[in-house]
């Protein structure tokens, strides 16, 4: 079996690079580890930038992200006892983020893929890539082999494609924060129309949604928390603990229809590449999810890979190509700055003496009084623009 | 003795005090340990924000400043090969930052006390301060009383006034740097027409200036580094390795008039009074010098001590007198962060990893090229209206 670019994993990556390639006359063969239930089913992130809903909307999978994503047009910082907002519309005028799940993405590609006769396979086996320093490069799965002319890497953080680089060829960066991020979904109409990240003395805690009938929540706990120590009565009375700071506002609460525990971590791998295999999305670098960056950092990786390729397939030339890492690293550390910014903003720390927590409450008044420090968060909130100097 | 207002310390803090009270016709007594000749020529901060600047200017100490003082509408921030200027005309309109010494700023208001008339004790002995928890507290030095309705604190971080206040009454919040900063002062000409903040893997460096003939340099050194390890040869050698990083810039030399290490410290204490007594300046609080916040922060205090003697003089009202330390700390904790932050983005620490150092980068080259970003600087540089939220 031969195709131009074998992509390997069926995420938000994966399924675009399939999709915006497919538009420029490439074909690709994305090869997915788990069944196509799992991955449409799968919740994670939910925050889109601009820049993301435009990519999107432009190459035609928009239709349903319109009709049903929820275009936010500001976050409010909860702390001290009062609520402020950051107003896109009036710091970043014709910005704003869209909240519409992953796993909608997902299924909006899936179905664009196979509608268009793409092909992509789930629940393959073993999947290994070869010859990534050779202009051939294979991939294997099962008892079949896919011969490419490039690989892409969409398989995420645990992936099997950055291990497959040799040995000391990456530099790795990395962080942990001593602390993670409970989440549940539940069925109940979310108690506020926008974001609401809260900053108190016992955590961080995060009003979240996924349409007007499913809400999303996170709690900061520790990082060795288990899940089984937080049954539903516990999560929502320490939602409530943390949330309801402000006169009149009242959580609802509901069925909780996922709950799990996700550890917060940076890493970044570099350079984003290696021969004929190019790494985009949480296979080259992770960020912590306050920032909301994930997967609009995977679109971004992703643009930029498109381009590469279709210069590549056009004429042969390697310039894009040469340059995918550093044309994406760009961006990746603005991201990874901003959701650190955004972590330690908003997070308590164990290790944090009085003063840290004076200056952390001091930068929050900052944040929330002076229109440019506000416009720094707003900015890199709804993604910075696409192309502009210190940007990808 | 008797006079209304008994002001302990003739550094900026104290004899600005005393000459804004003499213009509101209330008399004060100002006692300092040192000779008038020390105070004259202690070389300390030199960066007066554009509030100073009016301050001074609107109260008539400032017809030698206008002169002499060196306005600069910008700064570089130079790092990683290239140098990016910070430019206050763009970003502050109409706000500015003036380059003079605050020994200069001391000769004139000494000048103009003595003009007036004022009460200047220098080289007294054994001050300590009493009943300040009653409406008739008094200063006592030599052989000498001094009976006042108020005592200012003027007396810096090492004092005797805060130490005064008993025990348990204040709340201090402090933080230490792992560096110091080695500086000195040269008879050369500066080596560009604005400040210098430069950040390398070698540490942090500042090319000032205290007027067209005299610079001022710092270096960032190990906290417990000692200034017999620094002949002057080791100091020029440094600073060129530390500053010429970018094509066509040469440091010149000259003369080294003065060399010192100064610790880099962050500290407050909470409330800025305690009965009578009044703490203004770095009796209070303490940042580190990067942010050129200190003597800003002083004069700051003293506008708002000010009004509330004032009020409190003219019809015993003590509203404004009991608020005085809420309407200082809010501009005190902003000065406190800015100078944290400014002090985390240009220097390198042992303890970060490459994750760390990678993090920095990206927030100067975003510093660097978001106008939202550079304008935070900014503004915080040339010093928040007073007055406004979030400020006193």
């Amino acid at each position: 079996m031969r195709t131009k670019v074998g992509i390997i994993g069926a995420g938000p990556a994966g399924l675009l690079l399939s999709h915006l390639l497919h538009l420029r006359g490439i074909d690709s063969v994305v090869l997915e580890r788990r069944s196509r239930a799992y991955v449409e089913q799968r919740v994670r992130a939910g925050v889109l930038e601009q820049g993301t809903v435009d990519t999107l909307v432009s190459s035609g999978v928009g239709e349903r992200l319109l009709r049903e994503g929820l275009p936010h047009q500001g976050i409010e910082l909860r702390y001290g006892g009062a609520g402020h907002r950051i107003a896109f519309e009036k710091l970043v005028p014709g910005r704003a983020i869209t909240v519409y799940g992953q796993q909608e993405v997902v299924k909006d590609l899936i179905a664009a893929r196979l509608a268009a006769g793409g092909d992509i396979r789930f629940e393959v086996d073993d999947v290994a890539v070869h010859d990534l320093g050779t202009d051939r490069p294979y991939v294997t799965f099962g008892d079949e082999r896919l011969d490419c002319d490039v690989i892409a890497g969409c398989d995420g953080f645990h992936g099997i494609c950055r291990p497959s680089i040799p040995e000391g060829t990456l530099t790795e960066f990395r962080r942990d924060y001593p602390f993670a991020w409970l989440g549940i979904l539940a069925r109940v109409a979310p108690s506020a129309d926008e974001l609401i990240y809260a900053r108190t003395d016992r955590g961080f805690a995060l009003h979240s949604m996924r349409s007007p009938e499913i809400s999303r929540f996170y709690l900061q706990v520790a990082a060795d928390d288990h899940i089984d120590a937080w049954p539903d009565e516990r999560v929502w009375a320490e939602l409530k603990a943390r949330l309801e700071t402000v006169p009149g506002f009242t959580l609802g609460t509901g069925e909780v229809i996922e709950k799990g525990i996700t550890p917060m971590r940076s890493f970044v791998a570099e350079p984003m590449q290696y021969g004929r295999l190019f790494l985009a999305g949480d296979a080259a670098h992770i960020v912590p999810p306050t920032g909301a960056k994930g997967l609009n950092l995977a679109v971004a990786d992703v643009r930029v890979l498109t381009e590469a390729l279709a210069a590549f397939f056009a004429d042969g030339s390697t310039t894009l190509l040469d340059g995918y890492s550093r044309a994406c690293l760009t961006r990746v550390w603005r991201a990874q700055h901003f959701s650190w910014w955004m972590t330690t903003l908003l997070h308590t720390f164990d290790s944090d003496d009085e003063y840290g927590r004076r200056l952390q409450t001091s930068y929050l008044d900052y944040v929330t009084t002076s229109e440019a420090a506000a416009t720094t968060l707003a900015e890199n909130y709804v993604g910075l623009p696409y192309g502009e100097k210190g940007t990808s």
